[in-house]
């Protein structure tokens, strides 16, 4: 059988991230969120700074496609063509994620993983959610993030992950339809979700 | 602490209803589905063959409302006053629900549970989902519909649960925001959900 892959789309301050990496260490397979971008940008020659910046944002980013020339590390990038950096960079992670999941079983985090996956034969799509207020306490205590305005840079980031996945699978972020499982991380607890999704992959096997 | 108390919801046709017969009998719990009717149409003295029809239907219901009095078994109904047939089975299936969940744990399929128990301190809410080609077998095969609409009769009992769910709730049916762990039936397999149902009851004790 294929690799077991497991994608996580998560709001943002639901601990989609916390729970991807303890269900990666339980199964003792590798975690891809952020190591994504390190790959990504060196597989590609874009400037990691350039990507962190764009990762998860949808094509709103003329400046960037603008000054990419400057940041560009290689001449690889000139092989994509006339085309936004946004799509530059979802190419190229699209690219990592296919072979990434073809290599070894693993968890990935966001980035269109379930869609750019549709067509693998073992792959659960999961999806984390919590109530905003549980997700405010979360993000303040996580992330170290004390402004006042918290709710709306919850809010805001969560528009951001929505706009970006809508715009690459052509599907709505958060619905069902498009995850295997979906779990509501305030009412459930980080560890029983870790506990949830891991008897669903050990199941299977 | 409180009765546990499992409310499923479902898409027509997704095992929803074995899901949580199945868990009830693993958990040794009482199970609520079309029973509700029975205690309903006892309780209120309305007739079960008008509550089999309102039943799960948003309110256009016009006719019924004005053959209720041919069909009332009993005075009681006219405590609801002039609202229409289905806001009194709404109503009446309310009380008899949050009867139930304060009486002992149980599992509650449909009407709009999670929302009328939205303030019970020991609730789960689910909601059993699939993609429309093995809804379309499921209904062929368990319920032994074969007509040549399948798909359209499977589409529109989803239409009808919707139009119920969000006229009296106020929310939108399906919606990840109001449960705490949805399904995919058609991936994880009917004793797929149980057991991951199960396992995060019994985590809970």
């Amino acid at each position: 059988m294929a690799n077991q892959i497991i994608t996580i789309g998560r709001q943002f301050g639901s601990g989609g991230r916390t729970i991807a990496k303890k269900l990666a260490e339980r199964l003792g397979i590798k975690y891809y969120d952020k190591e994504l971008i390190t790959i990504a940008a060196k597989e590609s020659g874009i400037s990691p700074d350039i990507f962190e910046k764009v990762d998860e944002e949808a094509a709103n980013s003329l400046l960037y496609s603008m000054v990419i020339g400057m940041y560009a590390t290689s001449s690889r990038i000139t092989n994509y063509g006339e085309i936004s950096i946004n799509d530059k960079i979802f190419r190229v992670q699209t690219e990592i994620i296919e072979k990434l999941a073809g290599k070894e079983p693993c968890v990935i985090v966001g980035r269109c993983a379930d869609y750019i996956l549709r067509d693998h034969p073992n792959c659960i799509n999961v999806f984390i959610y919590s109530n905003v207020e549980e997700r405010i306490r979360r993000a303040m205590e996580e992330y170290n993030i004390q402004s006042k305005n918290i709710k709306e840079f919850v809010l805001k980031s969560d528009k951001k992950r929505a706009n970006y996945y809508n715009f690459y699978t052509g599907k709505k972020w958060g619905a069902i339809s498009n995850y295997n499982i979906c779990l509501d991380s305030g009412a459930l607890g980080i560890d029983g979700c870790v506990n949830i999704l891991e008897k669903l992959v050990t199941d299977r096997k």
